[in-house]
């Protein structure tokens, strides 16, 4: 994902409570629906002892919208009452990017 | 990590080469490392398909600084030699920030 900047991230960093029914097609179902939201540019996630989930946007306008979107919403309210024992969320604003792709011989 | 905003973060996001002989060793001492720096503010990392590793400094002069630190130059040039089939890396501008944590029962 290259994107010309400035652009948003939210960078989401999560540690999941022992109850995860649910989470993970709630999360491909998330997934789905940002990528059909205005303004939507790409996500790119990991996790391991922490999971950390970065998506990335046009403008501050579209991360409040996402933010602000009903089935999202109620993934959130899920989020905090069942599956994340904690989580950080960051507004940041993409300053420079570079990239590096290994040359096949 | 809670720290004033605005802040900085580097996102660092990559895909590993098969060749990772001493990757880990590094992975820990560049860690330590940044510890040590002017204006380190923390990092979190997790690593599934691909491997995100986000620093956070209180300016941009301090991202500059790590990023010339001489041990730090040796580790980036044996990263694109050896141990990364790509990587991006994104400066960003943090914000705001929410944070949740579970209250205990």
């Amino acid at each position: 994902m290259i994107s010309p900047q400035p652009y948003y991230a939210v960078i989401f960093i999560s540690t999941q409570s022992e109850n995860t029914i649910g989470y993970s097609e709630m999360a491909t179902q998330m997934e789905h629906l940002a990528q059909q939201q205005a303004g939507y540019l790409g996500m790119d996630h990991a996790r391991s002892a922490i999971g950390i989930t970065i998506s990335y946007w046009k403008t501050e306008a579209d991360i409040l919208n996402w933010k602000n979107n009903l089935e999202h919403l109620k993934a959130q309210h899920l989020g905090k009452k069942t599956w994340y024992n904690s989580y950080s969320i960051r507004i940041c604003k993409v300053e420079r990017e570079y990239h590096f792709k290994r040359h096949e011989d």
